[in-house]
C-alpha cells in the first residue's frame, strides 16, 4: 500500500476532503477518475484512505508538474471536480508539491 | 481534520508506514512525539490516519526546510524514531515536500 516512486524531484498532490456522506455514488466516481488518472502521461501511483465519518487523504504521485496540468485539464476529472463540489464535498484542500527528499525503510 | 495551512510556499512531510502490529506502545510513543513535534518552531499542523491493518498516512506541515530540519535532530524524535525502526515499523516511506499552490473548498 506503500507507493513505490522514483528518485526525487517529483511531484505529490495531497488531496484531503470531508463528503457531506458516504455512498456509492461517491465510490463509482471515484474509481471512474482513479482509472483515468492511471492511464494519464506522467502518472506514478497513489496512497490513500477515507473513513467512516467522511474523511479522506489522497495523494497521488506524478513525475512532474505539466503532468498535474495535463489531468487537471483533463474532461472526465473536470466533470468529476464539477460533480464533487456540488454533491459530494462538504469542504476538501487540494495542495501541489514537489518532493525533495525522500528515504525508506 | 483538514489541516489550516498558510499561504504556500511552506513544506509536507509525508510519512507513510506499515506496522507491525498495532497497539498501545505505538500509540502511546507517536502521542508523546506528537506534542513534541507541535512545540516545535515552524511546525504548522497534521493530517494522519492509520487503520486496523497497520497501515497510515500522516502528513505533518511545517513553515520551513530548517524547521523541518531542528524536528528531524531531536532528540526526542531521534529516540522515537530508533525505537520505531527497531520494534513498530514493517515499512515506511518519508517524503520531503514543498507545497507551491494549493486551494479549498
Amino acid at each position: 500500500m506503500i507507493c513505490k516512486t522514483p528518485e526525487p524531484p517529483y511531484y505529490a498532490v495531497i488531496f484531503t476532503s470531508t463528503l457531506n456522506e458516504v455512498d456509492e455514488h461517491y465510490s463509482e466516481m471515484s474509481e471512474l477518475t482513479e482509472a483515468a488518472a492511471e492511464k494519464m502521461e506522467g502518472y506514478i501511483g497513489n496512497e490513500h484512505f477515507r473513513n467512516e465519518d467522511g474523511f479522506g487523504i489522497h495523494i497521488s504521485y506524478w513525475k512532474d508538474m505539466d503532468s498535474i496540468k495535463r489531468w487537471k485539464h483533463d474532461e472526465l476529472h473536470k466533470k468529476a471536480k464539477q460533480k464533487g463540489i456540488s454533491e459530494f464535498y462538504k469542504n476538501y484542500t487540494v495542495r501541489i508539491s514537489k518532493v525533495e527528499m525522500d528515504s525508506s525503510l
